[in-house]
């Protein structure tokens, strides 16, 4: 087998797996590398962090996934550094060479510039994010009920939502149901529906990346939720518990969710390539790298510039047609060693996202959709892209329940009493 | 309301949810206290420590469950003081006065005087012991892939369940399972299902609350499994990845699994009452404490004798009974002063355990069964003790899925990263 090529993976998400499904040759082997065990259905981390799903309902690992890939070897691991000129993949554990190479590591969550605030205001990228926004939700729930100081407990019942795009909207949403529907009656000494959600966004409309329509559809259901809204609005300063406007205001909240930036993961820095402002790589029309044939980015890691110049958008399914790409390349090099590569094209499915109960905005092209139907769309299509069949049945019972009985089947509070989960990874990652 | 009683519930689980929902007098309210905002199932924890179940599958919302209840206050808070001469029942965040109290707090992981060996043997007692245990065994099958050392892969695929009672039984044929048919195919450098699963009992059989008969088969199936079985057999130290045995044989193994014992909350030991070594309250025949007649102890805290002068078993049917029946105690002394209080009778409904798919054993009074019948018996009595339709649903869907595809859903790492659960808590708890 010495003259098998070696194709390494980094990054189980979309583009990682489909890459891994999609590529199958002869004189190839495959080895993906992830820092988690399990792929993550991000569209759904929303669902998580309010309690409507339990993490493993949109979560599935790795290996699970990929049992049936005979090519393709799993690496849980953590990548430390890439060295484009030595071929050469730097994990915690070990040291990988390639021949071809493709990064699919997806984003974090940015700060612009203010790292410190991720103490305050975390983000929403992983299950532990989730778990983690989800506990402290529900804590300050259990605090308030208890709490006899007026300020305190009106500060306990504040939630802030920094950033109004999908998962802002999606977020604020779910936040605003869960204290108006789930929580309600549960209590003695506060009126959950009284709580506070606000919605913070810099520009002067929700989903600007939809038409100016469906944006103020969205705003209005959102304030029919009960979403305090503040657009045009920005962010001076994050601290414990408080957010500063630029324009002095101070909002006292026990919860901050960061839903305002994603940048590319911070390998890209390592790569000594050009990078755009959110750190992705510019890459050729094939998506291989400057100078780096070999190399591809993919997913929300690759600045991708669709027919009219505009960046190719950081969703799913752009990941899982930038990997199908690559794999269609790779192979065709193999194969046909003289043909030439062709560029990428993006095909636009469309957007949406749901804002509560039946409502739902979507945009497909100049299509527009809102209101029940949009809704039902959303749910279909998840449904869909959800990974595993176990997934689906599981995911649908807690939706077609939670529906019909306001309630939410993950209104749990666990880790309270963790102290020790770093210890147990030892020195694997 | 000056003159209405309060009682004071201490524990939300089943035999304090059970007096929540039963008692209900005009003249009286209700306070339970949990450490936890969930109730949970413990029967199936160990289903969740194997990755057969998401963690809110076998837990519901306290504040949830009693939302019909009016006259019942839920608080969140751990109970660090009980003053039976005051009537005081001092809380992390307040102090309660009681008419009546009602200790249900159940049990806690026992070492037999060895404390220290809870940071290498786990016990599993809460949604976090069962996560924390998920991620370490599924952690070791990571690192065992990556093991390049003969004995260090060994010990990492080396799983030792101390105890051979209806939970070391169960988690033991369930990891013997997990290794054989979840994780067999997806390794490249090792075979899981040759992974080592020893069950260790210092009695001279495993489930010795059965009949003999029971036991063997129970013994049959599990060495079928693949379990290696040692009874008669006791451990003299639990180290770091090290289990010692009487004779001074040592085990290597990554994943050390207490299921030994089982003692009563340690808060008993505040009363000033009489208590047996496993630190139960020996309470009166109507479960009252001695010389208190307005105090009651209900579960695995109370040490009650049935007429033959057995105790009642720690599980949840017992509980539940006992719940009922001072429910009535108190409702009756409210609403006829001058009647008697009736002894508490135990109803024994059976006893049994799953040992693995289509295989469990059951004993109800002289009535037998094992097999097939069994485990359906089994899988029918816990969908239907579960709380909540939610849950039963999705519980029956899980088994249903890993039964026809031999895959486990939770199969998933979470709370590596996770370092700050505690600071969320806050002052609450």
């Amino acid at each position: 087998m010495d003259n098998q090529r070696h194709i390494v993976v980094l990054g189980a998400g979309f583009g990682g797996l489909t890459f891994c499904q999609t590529f199958h040759h002869s004189t190839a082997r495959v080895t993906i590398v992830d820092r988690q065990n399990h792929h993550l259905f991000q569209p759904l981390l929303y669902q998580v962090a309010s309690a409507g799903l339990a993490a493993p309902d949109i979560a599935q690992a790795i290996r699970s996934i990929l049992t049936g890939e005979k090519d393709v070897t799993v690496l849980m691991d953590d990548v430390v550094d890439v060295n484009l000129s030595t071929k050469l993949v730097t994990l915690g554990k070990e040291t990988l060479h390639y021949d071809y190479l493709v990064l699919g590591l997806g984003g974090v969550t940015s700060y612009f510039g203010h790292p410190e605030w991720e103490q305050f205001a975390p983000g929403l990228k992983s299950l532990d994010d989730a778990i983690r926004i989800r506990r402290k939700i529900l804590l300050a729930f259990e605090k308030a009920e208890r709490e006899m100081d007026v300020q305190q407990r009106e500060k306990l019942l504040t939630i802030v939502v920094v950033g109004g795009g999908p998962t802002g909207v999606e977020l604020a949403g779910a936040f605003a149901e869960l204290r108006r529907y789930v929580l309600a009656k549960d209590f003695d000494h506060i009126d959950p529906a009284k709580a506070r959600v606000i919605l913070i966004e810099a520009s002067p409309r929700v989903l600007s990346h939809l038409s100016e329509y469906l944006s103020e559809l969205t705003e209005k259901t959102l304030t029919k939720l009960g979403v305090e809204l503040m657009v045009n609005t920005r962010v001076k300063d994050i601290t414990a518990g408080c957010v500063e406007l630029q324009t002095g205001e101070k909002i006292l909240a026990e919860n901050i969710v960061w839903a305002a930036g994603v940048g590319a993961s911070p390998i890209t820095k390592k790569l000594g390539v050009e990078l755009d402002k959110a750190g992705r790589v510019k890459v050729n029309p094939d998506l291989s790298l400057p100078n780096h044939p070999e190399v591809f980015a993919i997913g929300d890691m690759a600045l991708v510039l669709d027919k009219e110049g505009k960046a190719v958008p950081g969703v799913s399914p752009a990941a899982m047609q930038m990997a199908r790409h690559v794999a269609g390349i790779i192979y065709d090099e193999l194969e046909f060693p003289a043909r030439k590569r062709r560029p990428f094209k993006y095909w636009d499915k469309g957007t949406m996202a749901t804002i509560g109960r039946s409502a739902a905005v979507a945009q497909i092209k100049k299509l527009e959709f809102n209101g029940f139907l949009a809704w039902i769309a959303w749910l279909v299509i998840h449904l869909f892209f959800l990974v595993g069949f176990r997934n689906k049945i599981s995911v649908l019972w807690q939706w077609a329940y939670s529906y019909f009985t306001y309630k939410r089947g993950a209104r749990i509070i666990t880790g309270i009493h963790e102290q020790d989960a770093t210890r147990d990874l030892g020195n694997l990652v």
